[in-house]
Formats: C-alpha cells, structure tokens, sequence
C-alpha cells in the first residue's frame, strides 16, 4: 500500500460539500486565529530584516504579505507570511502532534489567493485538505520525530503548503504525488533554533517550499513516489518510530481540524497552565514583586524539555523560558504580546522573580497542567494547580491586528475572514490586512 | 567547545596564502570537472522543467545559468546550476563521506560570480573554505546519516553553499554563525528520490538555501548559536552516531579537498568497479549481447543498499541499477552519456543482458571492488576482478562540455576553468559557458 498515492487521490479527489459543516467553521475559526496572529507579527523585526534580505531576489510583486505594504512574489511572500504568523508562537496548535498547523498552510495560501482569482470555497476546501496532509504526515511520526529534535512544524508543515497549493492549480493524481516527494525532500527544521528568529523561519520556508512542490510537480519534475512511506522515504528517515496507518486512516470522515486549540498566550503551549496559574495567583491575593521570596514549579516533563531557558536577555527566548513565563504571570498578572518583547524579559521587576523561580518535572502531570507554589516574603506559602486553558478569538484577533491595522480595518477583516465560505475572491480578504491598501 | 563557532572563525578568517599549491591545484580541477559536467547536464529534462516552473518566480535575471541562455536571479540560478551539475550522476565524489562536494558549493559561488564582481583568488579561497564546512559536517555524520536515508549531498552540502557565499560576503563570525545555523535548519534531501529528477534538486536547493542562508544572517536575521552541536541541532538530530571532533580537526591543515575523485562514468559511483570490469570482459574477449547467457555480479553490500533498482525504463532509473551498468559495460563497452538515457534504457540489447544480471553482497569486498563472472552461450565462463578507477579530467570536460558549447567555446571555458586563480573576474568564466554569449 502506498500511503503517498492514497493520500494524493484524497487531496485532487476531495469536495468541498462532503467537509461536514462543523469542519468548516472550525477552518473559519482556524483562519480567524491566524489572520490575528499574523498582524500582530507582522511588525516584527524577523520580518523586516526578511523582507530586506530578500527583496532583491524577489520576481514580480503580485502577491500582498499579510500587515505590510510592500509586496513580493508569491513564493517570497508567504515566507514572509509564515515567519509573521509564527513569530509571536501565538499561532495554533493541534495537541495531539504539536504542529502549529495553519501557518505553513494558509501562508502560502494567501500568498497565493493574493496572486491568483481564489473563491472562499475552493479556498476553505483546499485548506481543510492541506491542513489534513500536514496533521496526518505529523501524526504518522509524533512522538519519537518531535522527540528526537525536529520541528515538527515545518517537516510536517510542508506537505500541508504542497498539498493545498497542489490542489488550487488542480493537479493530478500522479503530480500531487509529485508534490508530496518534493515536500518530502525538503521537511526540515530544527529544535536548536527555538529562542532565534530561525523558529519562525520553518513555517515560513515550508510555506514557500511546499508551494514550490507544487508548482515544480505540475510542470513534471519528478520525485519518488512513495516520499512519505518508501523505505528511504520521510517517516523511516526522520523517526525512530512511526505509524503509517496515521497517513490514511478515516481519510475524509476524521478530520484532525476538529482538534485544533487557539493559544491565549504568545509563547511555547506547554507554558501555559504554568502562566494561567501564575496570573490566577496575582490575581487572587494582589502580589507586587518585593512580596515574592520563592517560585516551584511542578510541571510536566516535556516542559523542561522544551522550555528550560535560563538567563536569558531577548524576547523570543522568553517564549521557551518557563521561568519567565511565571514571573510575568506573577508580575504583571498577563501574559500578552508586551510581556515577550526584549524590554519585558530585561525589566528588573520581571528578572528578579524570574530568578527566584524553580521547576522540577513530574512524570505523574500531564501537558495542560502545573502546580505552582509561591512562598512570600512573611513566609506564606501560595499554591495553584491548573488544567486547561481556552481563548476568546474575536478578542484575541483584535488585540493582535491592532498592532498593524487602525481599529475599523480590524474589523473589515475580521468579518471578512469569518463570512470566507461566501467571498468571490479571497484576494479581498488578504488585501484588507494591508495598511497602505486599506487606507486607500 | 563550540564546532559551530570554531568552523565560523576558520572560514572568516582563513587567508587564501594560507592554502597550500596542491590544495589550490585540486580546487581548480574539482571546478574543471564540475564545469564540464554542469555544462553536459544543462541540457537535461529537469533542468528545462526547473526553468520553465519557476521563472515565474525570478527577481531580476542578474546571473547565468552554466550552459544555459536564460538568466534568473541569483538564488535561482544557484539552483538550476546544482540540478545541472549532478542530474547525470557525473559528478565528484569524497569516498570518504559519499557526498558529492562541489556542486551545492560551486552552484551557488558561480552564481554569485556571475551577478556579483568576484577575483579568481577570492573565488578559489571561498570555494576551498566552503568546500571543508561541507566536507567536516559530513564526516561527523557519515556513515550513520547516509545509512538511515539522507542524501548527504544536500543536507552537508547547504553548510558548504551557506560558507561560501558568506566568506564572498565578508560575513562577521556572529553572522557566520547565524548562517551556518540556518543552514542545519534547512538540511534536507532524502534517498527515496533516487532515479527521479528529485535527486539533482537537492545540490541545487543546498546551493540556493546555503546562498539564501548567508544573504539572511548578513541582514541580522538569527538562528541558533549552536546549528551543528547544540542537543536538538544537526548532528543529534540527523544522525543515531556523529563525532564533532570531524567538524574541527586539523583545521586550516587538512584539506578534505585533497581527497576528491571524478568519476569516469555518470551513475552511482558504487557502480565503477563491476562496470569497468564488465567493459573489460567487452574489449577482451569481443563479446556481442547474443554471447551472454548469464552475469553474476559479487559486490560490496553497499552496492546493493543503493543501485538495486530492477525493471527499469527510465535514464535517471539507470544510474541506481548495477544491472544496467553491467548490461550496458558488456553489450555496449563503454558507459557514458549515451548509456544513461530513456532509450539506452529500453534498447533491447541492453534489456536482454541486463535481465541475465544478478547481483550478491559480499562483505568482504570494499567499494571500490567489485567480481563479474560471465557464462556464455556456448557455456565458458569469463571472471574479472576490479579495483578502483580514474578519470581523464581535460577528455570527459570536453566530452561533456560538447553537449551545451560548440568545440571553441569548450576550449575557452576549460583554458579560463584551469587559469581560475588568475582571473580578474569569475563571471568571465560563467560567461564563456553560455552558449549565447559565446556566440555572441
């Protein structure tokens, strides 16, 4: 059985009127979490350094990037749309591979749609499809390719881009299989790069190059056939263990979408019931920072695993610090998009409660939970335990866009985005998150 | 100890005094060879889909294509010129790691030079430079990456196109770093594409990301400081054994480059020994394809892990099958170009012996060895015993070269490839392999 080719069959072969109704106001809510994010980074230095780096080796600009004026092709622009949507670690992620999911996918995709006549269906649909890919492919490897270093969202993150492209241009049975070899070949990103603007680069360049995939295998550049199940192939050589059953199984009745969660916080998801925790007790009995003698923590292994940054300086590295994660959250009494800046993680409140916190991993708490123990100065002893966390994605979408676009744009693309299905050509929705357009 | 720092440091810093006779004088032939080879294979299939697929998506056409009249941006020339150069399978070969060396480096530095005012001796002293980063990241990783299933000429072969072009850029150590860094992050190339055109696409995107990488971390974009060592970086990530002491030894006195080799055939190197026996047995014993009733191959087992591949029908497929390269030894006595096509492949002469080929491991045997035993038609059997093989370098340059350049202009390329270090100029040289412009 060749995963690759049944995989390839659903994604040419699959209509937008058999994706159930719940399906596709979860892709609406996908894309809502997404377009927000994206503004709010779009601001980001990652992103202007980018854009100058590479504006030079830019084809024709027939592509709109996401909160900016200038334009790019479409290949460059949705790097640029992915490192804008991954850069805050604000964006969305499927718990049960810890793919952030919809940034490789709909970077390319409004890149794409920015290019070329796109309408709301054919745009929903591609994206539930790519989206499939990405999660499957993740599911297939998760956990030993996630453990061993990789990032899984750029590996599992091309196959998405590849496939939801492939399916715009219409291609083949035989060139998506293609597309999935050319993704295949290029699935990279790694760990080592949390903490640097490189993280936000995979969803960027998995966006770009999935896109690529596509357009290369429609123009009839081979590639192995079996990319993700051949014994030299993506699974075998990027995991230790994995489940090629994951790839298909229930192909078109289960839809991994389902499953997606928005984060209320701009940083590594497994901090977060470390920082609600956090936030509850400032909350609860009003502390200031000279109140705060000691911070434990007791949190799930792959915290530490993940988010064990010490002594730290920039904002981005403040995003896999657990540290300081609680410290804003005992601070500050929030955890938005200012307490991850440079200026944030240097504040002397902030860094001194951050040095006073320790956490210790706990083979017996899951990821959606934390114990905190905060020991005053007058000697008392605070704890808090948390499971789960939720976000209000209209709010979370306004506070973020704000920072590219004045208030009534917000809300022309907020409702744009959520009545999408219904858009003519989703060109407009992309270009209502552009300053320079909307102001015209 | 920081491998990454240290390589950094060396390839910022290393002079081109510094690079001893020999080392310079085996830089210029890997370049000869890599010429002529590029020039032969800008002719193929792939490359034309390549070109045709992404002009689309060229920024300003500033850089040839080796061979080629079309001129595309830098980064995309960088990859047109890696497809070129390795899609016959022609190319040079470190025996020591299996990578094929000067490809993803010589891509990219010739696309640069071509854009870019570059000196002969700049050029060679980057080429040299980047030439080790690929190398020494490859023998940390050789054998066990290779094994799993990496194409080790993309994944090490973006650190040498990402050293290069940042030594051509005068890049700071810290952006040095940062470049190397986002060169781990983007190694990639799977084995599974071996026999498709997605095979030559890894050279060409290590050389375009390896490019892309330098011209990034030169605008400040940042990575991890530690691509290559760090837990979740290249080495950890990418390969079950590694050794970082490869990346730093001797460095600035051993040069990998002294150990590179060309191969006289365009196929899977595994394949030299059995073919060169088996054009042997051809010239000695006058041997037509009715004479042979069966061909039995002992060889190294690597030999059958990499070239099995049986009832072929296309060139690319060839070049993975010992099969073929016995068949086309025994019927045809030579193995060139012309052996390696779509119709060399399904010539019935060729089919019928190689139908009669089997093949065993032996571990007893190296590489470089090989066993070929013959039984003919009237029942007496041929052996011959093969070890090692050499190439002519100035012959299979104009061999090669004849395929993109009138005879003339092959003359003038090969005159200014041997003279490299004396020229004002590196995109003279690039300019002499266009056919355009050489007519012009």
């Amino acid at each position: 059985m060749s995963e690759t080719k049944i995989l390839a069959s659903y994604i040419v072969n699959a209509r937008f009127d058999d994706i159930p109704d719940d399906v596709r106001h979860e892709a609406a809510r996908s894309l809502v979490n997404f377009l927000g994010v994206a503004l709010a980074g779009s601001v980001d230095p990652a992103v202007d350094i980018a854009i100058r780096a590479l504006t030079p080796f830019s084809g024709q600009p027939t592509a709109a990037i996401l909160g900016r004026v200038e334009r790019l092709d479409p290949l460059h622009a949705s790097l640029m749309n992915g490192i804008s949507s991954h850069v805050d670690d604000f964006d969305d992620t499927t718990p049960q591979n810890y793919i952030h999911p919809t940034s490789p996918v709909a970077s390319a995709m409004c890149a794409y749609a920015s290019a070329n006549r796109v309408t709301g269906r054919d745009f929903l649909n591609a994206f539930v499809l790519g989206f499939e890919a990405e999660s499957r492919v993740g599911n297939a490897v998760y956990p030993a390719h996630y453990d061993v270093g990789w990032h899984i969202t750029g590996t599992a993150g091309i196959f998405g881009a590849a496939a939801a492209i492939g399916r715009l241009r219409g291609l083949s049975e035989q060139q998506m299989v293609w597309a999935l070899g050319l993704a295949a070949t290029q699935a990279a990103g790694l760990r080592e790069m949390f903490g640097s603007m490189g993280k936000a680069f995979h969803p960027g360049r998995a966006a770009q190059n999935g896109y690529a995939s596509a357009i290369l295998a429609e123009s009839g550049f081979t590639a192995g056939e079996r990319g993700i199940e051949g014994p030299r192939g993506f699974a075998a050589v990027q995991s230790a263990k994995y489940d090629l059953t994951e790839v298909v199984r229930d192909l078109g009745t289960d839809f991994n979408l389902r499953r997606n969660t928005y984060k209320p916080y701009p940083c590594g998801i497994v901090n977060h019931p470390t920082i609600e925790g956090c936030i509850e007790l400032h909350h609860a009995h009003q502390l200031t920072p000279g109140d705060i003698a000691a911070v434990r923590l007791r949190v799930a292994p792959l915290v530490l695993d993940l988010c064990n940054q010490h002594n730290i300086t920039r904002g981005l590295q403040g995003k896999f610090s657990v540290y300081h994660g609680a410290a804003v959250g005992l601070v500050r009494g929030r955890a938005g998009l200012d307490e991850y800046t440079d200026a944030a993680v240097n504040d002397p409140a902030v860094r001194r409660v951050r040095e006073r916190v320790t956490a210790t991993g706990d083979a017996g708490l899951t990821e959606d939970q934390a114990h905190v123990e905060v020991t005053l100065a007058d000697g008392r002893r605070l704890t808090w335990f948390v499971e789960q966390s939720l976000a209000q994605l209209a709010e979370k979408f306004r506070r973020s866009a704000a920072r590219a676009l004045p208030a009534d744009a917000v809300e022309v693309a907020l409702d744009r985005c959520w009545r999408i299905a219904e858009l003519n050509e989703v060109g407009a929705l992309v270009d209502a998150t552009v300053p320079a357009v909307q102001r015209a």
